[in-house]
């Protein structure tokens, strides 16, 4: 193995490949914190495509395992090194270049979201989809997990951004698909097979994303309620109506956990808040009255509007930085299931009685307006039986998704912390056509070994 | 074969197997009207999902190829039907189900666009993508070729609302992928490898449909350019400011045409047309004035600007009514090439230089806000020469759109038409990726075999 490493140094650019254990360490996990995650023999950090083309090539000829890093944000395990891998990081591949005219955005896949957001936002131009991890997250990493977020409701996800890209293959054979077409049926649709395919099919070397005008700055509306029923109902009557630029759930315990963090003066005995905002230019007010209407309609114990940009943004930071505010409390298992919009009520009472059963403690926070949750799993860690307990609510948490017709990731991926439930999710079936994809694509099986399939 | 057809004619329902060599000759072409379009043994019109399981698994046995169908209104062969093959009609599978809850309509294949619109409108939601064929293409035919329309400026493609689907493969198993989940990540992005897949990876016997509220009458805007690139800079300038509804071209031909057959009062002397709309609530006037201005400010020779629903109806009836408009001078060859929009002047100037060098006639429609155009090749059927030079005119403008980094296919498929042009595209190590998925979904190759790939 040494032997080979040193050849795969010598092919690429200096310093490209470590293998100090030290630094090791810092790329064997991702943000889930999994203990279970491997140790590669090498970190690769290539400078651009054909640096992981050589990288590729090397893997397949030596039979290595690749695991294909963005910034290590990911939530699902799914970048967590597999013992006698190499990690490939993306976070040398930094190169950003606009086009206003196709208003596209042709970037590589080391650049943060909030990067990629400011670079458009020079040319007037905005590249909606806005995960929490904005600042840390890669856009590679977006991609090849299909990031949600919080614009979602009406602005949709990574995907839909994605005109193009270029992808390097199992075997190295580097591919461009797309490019700056808003309309293009020309062959499948492979573009948006790799999109989310976290790394298992191929490595993602640019993209090529569209950009949309900037929209003007946001109303915001925060209501609360005492059933969470209730909040439930209005977000289908709302959504009926119009379409939000922003529709957020929190629980009673993730209210109190932001008021402890952040004293916005909630009212602590709630059950549950929405925290809606409109950005449609000229209807905003209009949108804020549909708003506040069906909440009062639906039975809100009180609702509050403001078109102060700043206020907004409070009320926005308090339910992003709701992982941070959680964090201080134990370990963290962040959920991500999502479920048909009626049976949100459904999987909010079913989490509280999970939490009851497991005798943990679940915050929990949604993009409401999409049905996608994050019941967020607070647990100590140095406690066996309460690490075991968290895992057990985690489990069942999936399981109660499935059973209300929903789905165990919305906008994390499967990753390795979740892949023991897809099968549960999709059946035997779809699991078959997937791994004949997966073989089509990765005969050998060195793409991101464990990720999403067993 | 006999033998074997009757066999699985007893598996179906009763008159659902069709022999007869005068209703045969209905289902040998879509309306691209190929004249190498092969004769079927049998045309099958399955009720549901277990008759098409029935016709795949019988497929499967006998190695006979299976031709899938929507209502016949593709414009590229795709449903072309091959020598000794069962042509698989879709038009009996006809119901629908919205559930205004989750904003979503689950259908058959066989209901038109304008069905699904229908009853989504019922309560008070919107399917918005609209391809011209509208009123007489299938909404299963919609998702095979990924189907566009006038609306995809603002609201996307077929594609963008598609939740969910089931599909047959080609050893009949049926599989359920994606449902009623605005965001869903867990495996692979199969529905999206699905749609636009032309019948060569299965055959979709159901779609759940993402709704959305409806929106307001459009305001409509007219202007009128002494030159392409006029127009062309007055597209760039508008979206990249906002999103209009609608964002149509028409070059002088078609001016010329549209007048002669519906009076318009167009100025016959204008060398392009733009047709907008916007239907921002609130913020219709704004965007009206966006648009006027920008038209003004690239030199158009006559803005015009109506918020009547009426007079905006007409002009969007004649810009839908182009194809028609053209059929009754010849026989048609219908492009559908897409460039990035700052190569709209490059292409509309090249198609006019194609058409004098070939000595053929094209009139020229676009969707000017995504790239999408359509040349319109009319020429005499009987006069062999004029076929050839016709045909050749078709190859030179993907061979030009290819050449200006565009697509041969925005949104009508490559069927078998384009199919020969689609490595030029796409190049041989992304043909060779396709071929690889094509042969792990369907080994024998009996599904759809000539459309997309040789």
């Amino acid at each position: 193995m040494h032997a080979a490493l040193n050849r795969l140094a010598d092919e690429l650019p200096d310093g490209a490949l470590i293998t100090d254990s030290d630094i090791i360490e810092r790329y064997r996990r991702d943000s889930a914190a999994d203990p279970h995650a491997g140790t590669p023999v090498a970190v690769v950090r290539p400078a651009g495509t054909a640096d992981v083309q050589q990288v590729l090539r090397w893997a397949a000829e030596h039979h290595v395992a690749v695991v294909p890093r963005g910034a290590g944000s990911g939530l699902s395990g799914g970048a967590d090194a597999v013992d006698g891998s190499v990690v490939l990081s993306t976070e040398r591949m930094r190169d950003i270049r606009i086009d206003p005219a196709t208003r596209t955005a042709v970037v590589q896949p080391g650049l943060t979201n909030t990067e990629v957001k400011r670079a458009a936002a020079q040319h007037g131009l905005w590249y909606p989809p806005d995960p929490s991890s904005i600042d840390i997250s890669s856009i590679g990493g977006n991609a090849a997990t299909n990031a949600g977020g919080l614009c979602c409701v009406k602005y949709g996800v990574t995907g839909d951004y994605v005109l193009g890209m270029e992808v390097v293959l199992a075997d190295g054979t580097a591919l461009r698909l797309g490019g700056p077409l808003l309309k293009d049926v020309a062959g499948l649709a492979l573009t948006k097979l790799f999109i989310g395919s976290e790394g298992i099919l191929g490595v993602i070397t640019e993209l090529t994303l569209r950009l949309i005008p900037a929209q003007p700055p946001a109303s915001t509306v925060v209501a609360l309620f005492d059933s969470v029923a209730d909040a439930a109902n209005a977000v289908v009557a709302i959504t009926a109506e119009i379409r939000p630029a922003m529709l957020e759930f929190m629980d009673h315990a993730s209210i109190n956990a932001a008021e402890d963090h952040m004293r916005m003066g909630l009212d602590r005995s709630a059950r549950a808040m929405l925290l809606m905002q409109s950005d449609a230019p000229g209807a905003a007010a209009a949108e804020v009255a549909t708003m506040v209407s069906n909440c009062e309609k639906c039975g809100a114990t009180e609702v509050f509007a403001t078109d102060d940009p700043a206020e907004g943004a409070a009320f926005t930071a308090a339910r992003r930085g709701m992982f941070g505010a959680v964090e201080k409390l134990g370990s963290l298992l962040l959920e991500d299931v999502g479920v048909p919009i009626p049976q949100l009520p459904a999987l909010v009472t079913g989490v509280e009685d999970i939490a009851d059963t497991c005798d943990v403690q679940i915050y929990m926070v949604a993009h409401a307006g999409d049905g996608n949750t994050h019941p967020i799993i607070v647990y100590d860690p140095t406690d066996p039986d309460a690490t075991d307990r968290a895992e057990r609510a985690f489990a069942r948490i999936m399981e109660l998704a499935i059973g209300l017709g929903g789905t165990i990731t919305g906008e994390h991926g499967v990753g390795r912390l979740k892949r023991d439930w897809l099968p549960n999710q999709l059946g035997d079936d779809v699991m078959a056509l997937t791994r004949r994809i997966k073989d089509a694509l990765d005969p050998q099986g060195i793409l991101n070994p464990g990720a999403v399939l067993r």
